[in-house]
């Protein structure tokens, strides 16, 4: 099947399937990934190779175009390269992980694939999202393939297993939440984001529910019984702990501290005077709202991430009521949030001080640039998803205008910088994949909100709803599912 | 046996030993531990709690002064407060936690045992050293009685093998450090000592020695390989990128940055404008040098944490050469980390912006009171522990006589606050009983320091040096060990 097929009228989408098309990363002869970026002018550096994450975009836009085979492949690779063996050991992958990137080594004719699992990337961060969107994305096959057979296979099984384990292991805390050290997410410099950030949470929850339908239950009892222990706990957690809004600041602000006891009405001991409650007094819609970046001891941080609030309006881990007020949020601060390139990884950047302690004095993360307050257009398709679920299009649709206006005069470029997102980023790459198919599936989830399935979740009921269990039923009954 | 028997003549001590006796804990006759403070002057709190890492310096002395009986029936109480029940769960502490505190409750004239494994705590803090303190408690015991019949007990047995499993389960990062949450140690609240402090590490690091010491290796071989793998990957690694002194940090200075791949020079991608450089350079002595607080992705916490360097020492986490750099930094900035109380449990204080964006406005934490740069006279029989190891007992003596001009007039207080100690600190307790037995443990260790070992390692080797392995060998040889 060409891609030509597929080629809409437009012409800027014209250009984005041609640049897709590009960036594909062949591997034995067969399609494995895309390419983080396909800028000719510039040094590859790893740009060359095939980020999980950044692959996540495009994967979906392939499921839509009737592609399947690449993310099938895709996954059987990136499955091959997840470590399988206990490790009681350090400086070697963990057992269960799933790499941050690959890329494709040719030696003496003999092609072979390479993982990063953090110990070649700058300052030698852990991509602990790749094993969740690994999880979310053979899902989104799934639903699109209505394929369950691979999912099926006792190699995936085993997988999708490690990965939970990994994730359900016993730790030291007892949040429901996923202890993680900074940069562990698409926001992979330190940022203040250790700990237990949204960022993290949110595709926790969605990869704990994709894995949920997944898993066939005979021989992973203790697991799916973990998962569906942990779904309700981490949701309740989320919604109230994390939530913010007029009604949650005037409480907070309000808090009592030092309250000793399991009935502590401040049980994270946050002080009022660390928040920037005179900026959220003017910021906040009366009726908008988000979740919190971060929460820990003594621990608020208020800063809104696109990403995982996105996310947490697509799995359910948002209610119904709060996924509207993220919505209603964004209209009403749109000019912050979106501005003129959707949209804001997260808001407001950190500045002065807080700049320097929190990310080091990184020069990449300057005020209003790359990670800190720089818009992404990738994002632009999170945006649209949740959009069509909380029916919202009109958001997305204004968003799409936007970008479209530009992405082809700016040759597609990673990130821009700037307080409304006019300056293209620093040092942004031209042609990034996950730019162009952020843009593309934007286009086509607007287009047919049917697919949106590939990546929502209904809402989350504690009944075990296991299509995987349900398979076995009927299994059981000597009928044959196809 | 009578506390009376063990008073010394001097009068001091003798205050300090009644004030011990009184502090003592019991639960159904026996006794199991010592309660934090005992102030009769305002209201208890948790103060009439035993904590675990507060107890260590009780268990010590009560080793010392032949009340081994006590230090058992904590072992054992303690133990049973361990969860066994593997629980992918969350809200419930994880398997082979070991609380913070206990006390003895009392209802219907039955008494029993609560414990605390944070979820009383104020901001609900994690205790991770609870768990290391306890190996370590638990070998100063066998080194002590020479019985090791209790550490081969199967609860025992089971019970490290616990602690062990959950210290070193696989997670998601490579290092062979540990990753924990903030204030997840004897400084409780947040200090910014998130991801993979120091003060963490180097507990871990003598746990896991003295659990390679107590572990019957047959049943436990897994384990066994696991801390043989982990501890010079350890020891290697904190005494690599934790070390500071004039080379080191001419060195960072002048690291490059955004070094892709293995062969980094400055793998944590740190920018040198984020250290005080200047102040450093200003405050290293030639011939000093000591561990930094932490280290991260573009993190590089160069504050002295005094528990953590004398526990370096101690178990020889710091090489021999950096011990004596550690022991020469105290004499040479006497002033800043004894003062007129020894000793400061880290330095120098965060002040300003980055006290308040670092603790999140902790009011407790202000600069140079509590755990931000306070004094806390229980850190006194480290450095004594460290002096006598490193042969520079003066600096321990001189420090003790410091100290005894003070405790009595200000009634043993918790800790102090100022620059130089001077001021009884702002809520501190009275009669706090690790400030007594830190105090009367000091003593001990330099009157007689054949009670070192109850605490200390030899160089470590690579070689398995396992009693317990021995141990089992000789049994094969139908001999037995008494």
């Amino acid at each position: 099947m060409q891609l030509d097929n597929l080629v809409s009228s437009d012409s800027l989408e014209k250009e984005g399937w041609t640049a897709l098309e590009r960036s594909i990363l062949y591997y034995k002869g067969r399609p494995v990934g895309t390419v983080a970026a396909y800028d000719a002018t510039v040094e590859a550096l790893n740009y060359d190779q095939c980020f999980i994450r950044d692959f996540v975009s495009s994967a979906l836009i392939f499921l839509i175009k009737g592609r399947a085979d690449i993310v099938r492949n895709f996954l059987e690779e990136t499955l091959r390269l997840q470590p399988k063996e206990r490790q009681l050991n350090a400086y070697k992958p963990g057992r269960g992980l799933i790499p941050a990137s690959f890329k494709v080594v040719c030696e003496a004719d003999e092609e072979y694939l390479e993982a990063d699992f953090g110990e070649h990337a700058i300052a030698r961060v852990t991509p602990v999202d790749s094993c969740l969107w690994w999880v979310i994305l053979l899902r989104a096959y799934v639903v699109a393939t209505k394929d369950f057979s691979l999912a099926y296979k006792p190699e995936f099984q085993h997988g999708l297993r490690l990965i939970m384990e990994l994730c359900l292991a016993t730790r030291f805390d007892m949040y429901p939440t996923l202890l993680v050290p900074d940069g562990a997410c698409m926001i992979d410099r330190r940022m203040g984001i250790y700990g237990h950030p949204l960022e993290i949470q949110a595709l926790f929850f969605t990869a704990l529910r994709a894995a949920r339908e997944l898993l066939v239950c005979q021989g992973n009892e203790d697991i799916v019984t973990a998962i569906d222990n942990r779904l309700p706990l981490l949701q309740a957690h989320i919604r109230q702990h994390y939530w913010m809004d007029l009604h949650r600041l005037n409480k907070i602000y309000r808090f009592k501290s030092e309250e000793y006891g399991k009935a502590a009405a401040n049980p994270f001991n946050i002080y009022a005077d660390s928040l920037p409650y005179y900026e959220l007094d003017r910021w906040l819609p009366r009726k908008g709202g988000y979740l919190v970046g971060n929460v820990g001891p003594s621990q608020l941080d208020t800063r809104f991430f696109c990403l995982a609030n996105m996310m947490a309006i697509i799995s359910d881990l948002a209610s119904e009521e709060q996924s509207q007020a993220i919505m209603n949020l964004i209209e009403e601060r749109w000019e912050d949030l979106v501005g003129d390139m959707p949209m804001k990884i997260c808001f407001p950047a950190l500045e002065d001080e807080e700049y320097k302690i929190v990310t080091g004095c990184d020069p990449k993360n300057i005020p209003w640039s790359y990670h800190n307050g720089g818009s992404w257009p990738v994002l632009l398709w999170f945006l649209s998803a949740a959009a069509v679920k909380t029916n919202r299009v009109e958001l997305a649709h204004k968003a799409v205008e936007i970008a479209q206006a530009r992405l082809h005069l700016d040759e597609w470029p990673e990130y821009y910088d700037g307080k409304k997102g006019r300056l293209i980023g620093k040092q942004a790459r031209k042609y990034q994949t996950w730019t162009i198919t952020g843009f593309l599936l934007a286009k086509e989830l607007l287009r047919n909100p049917t697919f949106l399935p590939l990546v929502t979740f209904a809402s989350f009921s504690v009944e075990p709803a296991s299509r995987a269990c349900e398979f076995e039923l009927v299994e059981a009954n000597t009928l044959y599912f196809g």
